[in-house]
């Protein structure tokens, strides 16, 4: 028997993009809950930002033109907090200001507080009382107690004032549909006003595992796990990470290595759901029930993927007419439902979701760029035996910002993937040397 | 007047863990639940990973000896699936093995099935029968039908097994107390068989904002934002990037810029949490009613850290003796409350939120290493203007894998922030030519 033929990963993940089309529903979230969800239309700004001129400082707005030399003094005519909105500025005044705080008309710049000095009160010089703490009598009081400021340094036109729109003009679009919202995402929305999103429908996965030898862990102590038995890991990352990705997630447990079994709990996940998820059964051992099972309702092909870890995943659907359930009607998905297969092997598992299967969910969301761009890092180790597969190796960055390997790859648990940051992209046919320049994808984008 | 000494950032951040004492309290949660939790004791493994030799590939379980060349033809005795356990392998004999199944006792070597040739049934041979489709009646039949295999390949001793404990040897710790669970990590404790997991209680904080010029989405429309006023956008990335952290969130909404009102949010908020969080209120301004506020309880230090953008930030607490609200009792916190007032400015706000808060309410939940570590990356820009403060400036990575600059560094919103994929950390004092090798840091691990 031959080597079966291999699917470049590039081949693999172009193919599963084409089929994911996009969910039709969406919601209006508030912006308070959007966190991680994927805006479907761009959001415009209604307004400028800042809306209008205003200081970037605490300190004094005032005219460059009364101050020609360092060591001025002008007498502070007014005060404006942030919230007010002041007088225009009389030549030979100025402003205390705060920072956000409208600049006055007439102001051409802001001098900060820590290049100003306040001085005694006019109060003082005017005979009125013995300083700012003594509340005048004249009808100048108000005014007259802010006192006067000597300005140390030469103001230059435009210092420290924040132009209305400089940061957001009105009607720019300030996030493109398909933007998956960040924290930061939320803040930049509120900012213009914004405290409703679009955002694309949750995608809705059943999840399950096959596996006659697999037991949840609780169910059995290790004293009494039989022969052969091993507990259930895939599961539990998947589901973290699928609710990372905004699902809504069906746990549907281990389905029993029988093909009856496994084709009832693909008929009645695929009414409700916009994807199938399953962990192990997509080997081409004869002990797989899987194929057969999606085939009976619909299609699977079985991709041997040029990858590694991570070769055997599948990628099919179950056909409208197939999908079972009591609520398969007006409330069901109105389409084929997919169905995604991938290898047993936690590791295996682990990495082709986070390379397929995340690209996927977030390309149902509308997403555009759902592949995280790699970062050019230095490998601090040597990886002197090429594979005909392109390998994703388990790094960590070490205190020089460089790429320290995991000793053991080829483990089948997952300390590689906790012990480590990120993974190392190797080309197929490629070595590395130390000191090579390698592409580096860090699990923080790869597991959010 | 002159400028005030500004802090080194790493000693404001020192500073700032030194009072983070861990919370007293745990919590027992379900595995399946423990995503971005904080383990509190160390997962130590009952058991062997994997419990058994078994094997790495479907294919064929045998005995080195027995195919001294390429070509040699075993009958085939067993066949072992996941789940099953096999029988001891006589001499001359293979068993069909799947990935996982136990390698049966005398077997030394397992040989993937892409380098094994299935044979006619041995029932062909014994003349019993047309195949291995029909069922044979002589007591030879279960094991005859089997057939016989052709081996490809010489196998090397201990090829595809992989041996007992290979991965995780029983008493190992797995994952030690003060990591933060990730979905890897819960996958590889759901492996060791743990259903729950010890892991720190949630940090409870109490967000506000001060600022009479702030208006929260939703309550004007653009056109009737009075002058001066603008959109609170920092409590919502700040409300996200707390749930991020596992944090228990209450909204205290916005505080008037009044210290009596100051004083009561705070008072009510130290009750019944870990920390108070504000943004907006502790500049040197004299419009700030925070920090009076905050001393009026107990205690605020006001700093001015050396970092751009970011520099105002402060940190106390309120006194247990001074925490107010009707539940003050036994269910209040058992010591001080801590206090963080962050920048008003939206940028500063984050940025000083990733680089110190995070840090310490990490830290709070017991997190030993809070900082992520930075990742040598090359500069494709210039950065020829050097600061006396250490910069965070806004950075993407373009398809070199390179990191491109955001124009406009010095703006009030947060479009550096969406637009990037990270910050570049430059230290006081120094210029970037394009081509450098900068220290870089992710958003995806800063927002995690």
């Amino acid at each position: 028997m031959k080597h079966p033929p291999l699917k470049p990963f590039d081949e693999a993940l172009a193919e599963l993009l084409a089929c994911a089309t996009h969910l039709p529903g969406r919601d209006a979230v508030a912006t308070w809950d959007a966190d991680g969800r994927v805006l479907v239309a761009d959001a415009v700004s209604p307004l400028h930002v800042p809306p209008q001129d205003n200081s970037a400082m605490d300190g004094y707005a005032l005219r460059c033109a009364d101050v020609p030399a360092a060591g001025a003094v002008l007498r502070v005519a007014q005060r404006i907090a942030a919230g007010n909105s002041g007088l225009p500025l009389q030549p030979g005044t100025a402003a205390r200001i705060f920072t956000g705080a409208p600049v006055p008309p007439g102001a051409d710049a802001v001098v900060m507080q820590e290049d100003c000095e306040a001085l005694p009160g006019a109060a003082e010089d005017a005979g009125e009382g013995a300083g700012p703490a003594s509340a005048g009598t004249s009808t100048s009081a108000d005014v007259s107690t802010l006192g006067r400021v000597r300005i140390h340094t030469v103001p230059q036109p435009g210092q420290a004032i924040r132009r209305a729109g400089e940061d957001i003009a009105r009607g720019a679009v300030v996030l493109r549909a398909g933007t998956r919202l960040t924290p930061a995402a939320l803040g930049l929305a509120a900012s213009i006003g914004m405290d409703k999103l679009q955002v694309a429908q949750r995608p809705r996965v059943a999840l399950f595992s096959t596996g006659d030898e697999l037991v949840m862990p609780g169910e059995l102590p290790p004293e009494r796990m039989p022969p052969g038995a091993i507990y259930n890991s895939n599961r539990f990352f998947l589901r973290a990470l699928l609710q990372r990705l905004g699902c809504h997630v069906t746990d549907l447990g281990i389905v029993p290595d029988q093909r009856d079994a496994t084709v009832a709990a693909l008929r009645t996940a695929s009414a409700q759901h916009d994807l199938i998820l399953t962990s192990g059964g997509v080997s081409v051992g004869e002990e797989d029930h899987v194929k057969p099972a999606v085939q009976a309702l619909g299609r699977l092909d079985l991709w041997q993927i040029a990858i590694k870890p991570g070769k055997p995943f599948a990628y099919g659907h179950i056909d409208a007419a197939a999908q079972g359930g009591a609520a398969s009607g007006a409330a069901g998905t109105s389409g084929p439902t997919h169905f995604i297969g991938l290898p047993g092997n936690p590791v295996s598992s682990l990495i082709t979701f986070m390379l397929l299967v995340r690209p996927f969910l977030l390309r149902l969301q509308g997403v555009a760029d759902v592949q995280p761009r790699f970062i050019a890092a230095t490998a601090h180790f040597d990886w002197p035996k090429a594979d005909r597969r392109r390998e994703f190796v388990r790094v960590r960055r070490n205190d020089q910002g460089g790429l320290d390997l995991f000793a053991h790859q080829g483990a089948g648990v997952l300390t590689s993937t906790v012990w480590g940051d990120g993974v190392v992209d190797v080309p197929p046919g490629q070595t590395i040397a130390r000191g090579d320049t390698v592409r580096y994808l860090p699990f923080a984008e790869l597991m959010a």
